[in-house]
């Protein structure tokens, strides 16, 4: 199949803008259905995460499905793509994040912008967010480094799924992801002051996890192969 | 292995029924067991409508699996089935879909048909629709023009399950199972007045997957492909 | 690989064993921690006996996987295996079910075997048995008649798990369950009266099933196929 | 690929280490944001115990995936690794398992150490974790012996989600996650007393599934298969 680099982009806009809508749709729907359940809530919006990821996985895989710089970086990185592909790939993530909150926001009759006013910050979450990137990355390409990509719907979905509860800072884990939040005053929303630090250490957890892919993948069995 | 009409038209009736039952069944259980907790309600629903249309999918997808007036429609629109195929399927939808809500009324002991009285109406939630379908299109359409239908099970009702949540309208995304929907006056009932628009908002959302799928998968893989 | 008899029938016995321990340990765990929510209960109770099942279909399925008489007997009636062959199975899964029933009381410090009290009968109740079972047998054989055994896991597992939703009656759905389901004065338990005629329902079911069948996949590519 | 030793000693302590931070951080998430409700508490430890056994086993499975003594020990039992390498993959196994407590503690801001205080113990709990280990065991090792490893993480996944609810000690089945589970005074925690039992009869869990092994699956289609 012929992938050529406008519809990859194309793909990374409307899988991040699904991914930012799910995250932030499903937050606001748990929030009204739920609203004395905390709980319930993250059951809820973790639940549908890992879903939509393996969904849209599944479908924009054969063209492009990162939906995250930081995995497209360490794609460039790793030599898969090309820097500038690389580029093209978060800048499509970012406006395709924020595309999807506008929707989500809208769907349930909010303002389509409204900051976030959820302060997330502290020792415990930065570690949170360098775990669950570290975690999320060395999924990706694990998968991708011994050449079985068909797993890696599942594998991410289930993670991410499981990660939103086993780090102290529900996984955001995705630099498109965080800044999407920020444009969402509800259940999955990010205080803009809360974000750079959040990205600092995706970046920090995505780089510790390409050192350990290549410990534990030397040779790629599947060099070229799309993730 | 032969796929005529007539046991086709059979599957797309028995799936869309089990289908039905399984949405209008598992509400009518859910509002009885969790009677003062609507996101635990909507929880149990939306897992069991993705867990059928697993089941559903990997048993009926050899023979026809489609089970969705507007999918069956962007079928006929590719070229994958005729036109008149696509709408001997769309009756045997709709008439399964009634037969489900039928059934699973008759096994809860209420009314074989009582028309719902649940209002489903706003711009919010025909937005929702919208977005709705057109992920499902697109999930469904991604995989069959990559020739990867192995894993439209798994997509889809992974997409649905998830949708129910990020979507103001809990993503009905099918005129059959929204027809079907007005004849139970349950959790998961729909008003017959609010049916019209909904479906429209289905059409256009099938639509504009329809273009989405020119621009991402260009060439079919496999253009014959089941679905 | 040899699957000669005698491992075919140990594989049945270990693997209904299980299953039984599944369905009535999880029954009584969801009611000691989820005293006063019974929608919670079988939402428990209902994740856990369709995953247990993707667990032991996995496992089992190269030796012997049905773990349940009525499936068995339309095994023998479609011609997969003999009728001597359908009665050693569905000896084993009685006795595997019973034993099943019994650790699962153990295990939680319970009298080995206490019958239990629950009485489930009537018109809707037996209707949802025919319905469970009938889309079972669908489920399990759609996959053995097109060849594509390695799906019936998961099918079967998202079903019933969907199914103790959708049906009025959760779904037992299964001679030997029923029958061990007796041997536990719990959450999943049922009166001994109850159970002639939801055995009764579910051959109807089974019986209808196998007519449905042979309409859908009316040449099985797989004839000699294990489930 | 090449699977040199070092590697696969890394794998294992990754592994165990994410294994062990998704049980703790979860339980330690769950009772902070469930604390009322210790059913929902088990659904979302259990529900991200499962996800992320999913993804451990899918990423690193092409190295080494064990992350378990027990099953390490059947596999050199069973021939298909070297006693050596079982006693340095379970040193691995109990480093990794005690940094991922302490990652865990340390995310969402406890002391790196605190011993639980939880006791567990009876006979009720011990026949429990005989149960649970024989059940994991038993999955492990039918794919492996029938050549189906590719399906071991979905059936480990699903078998483990489950006995969390079906065993009465909520199925630790593991002595290097059971040593690192006394590292955290929270809700998955287990007192320093309460240790030696539960491994006692893990191993004797893994004995009885290494010797139903032999009698289900006597020739090993693929006796150098990794798990």
């Amino acid at each position: 199949m012929t992938t050529d680099l406008p519809r990859k982009v194309a793909a990374e806009l409307v899988g991040t803008a699904f991914l930012v809508a799910a995250v932030v749709g499903s937050g606001i729907m748990a929030a009204r259905l739920s609203p004395d359940d905390v709980g319930l809530q993250l059951l809820e919006n973790s639940l549908v995460t890992g879903a939509v990821l393996v969904a849209l996985i599944l479908t924009l895989q054969p063209v492009s499905a990162s939906f995250n710089p930081v995995v497209t970086a360490v794609e460039a990185l790793l030599g898969h793509i090309s820097w500038r592909e690389a580029g093209l790939y978060a800048v499509a993530q970012v406006l395709g994040g924020t595309v999807g909150a506008v929707v989500a926001n809208l769907m349930f009759e909010l303002d389509a912008v409204s900051f976030s006013t959820q302060e997330r910050t502290g020792a415990g979450l930065w570690l949170g967010e360098v775990v669950a990137t570290l975690g999320l990355v060395l999924v990706v390409f694990g998968a991708v480094r011994s050449g079985r990509t068909e797993t890696i719907a599942f594998a991410v979905g289930a993670y991410i799924s499981a990660a939103y509860w086993f780090t102290s800072s529900t996984s955001f884990a995705n630099p498109a992801v965080t800044l999407a939040r920020m444009f969402s005053d509800t259940f999955a929303g990010i205080d803009p002051a809360s974000v750079p630090v959040f990205i600092l250490m995706q970046i920090l957890g995505g780089g510790l996890a390409a050192a350990l892919v290549h410990v534990l993948f030397p040779t790629a069995d599947d060099p070229g192969g799309a993730t």
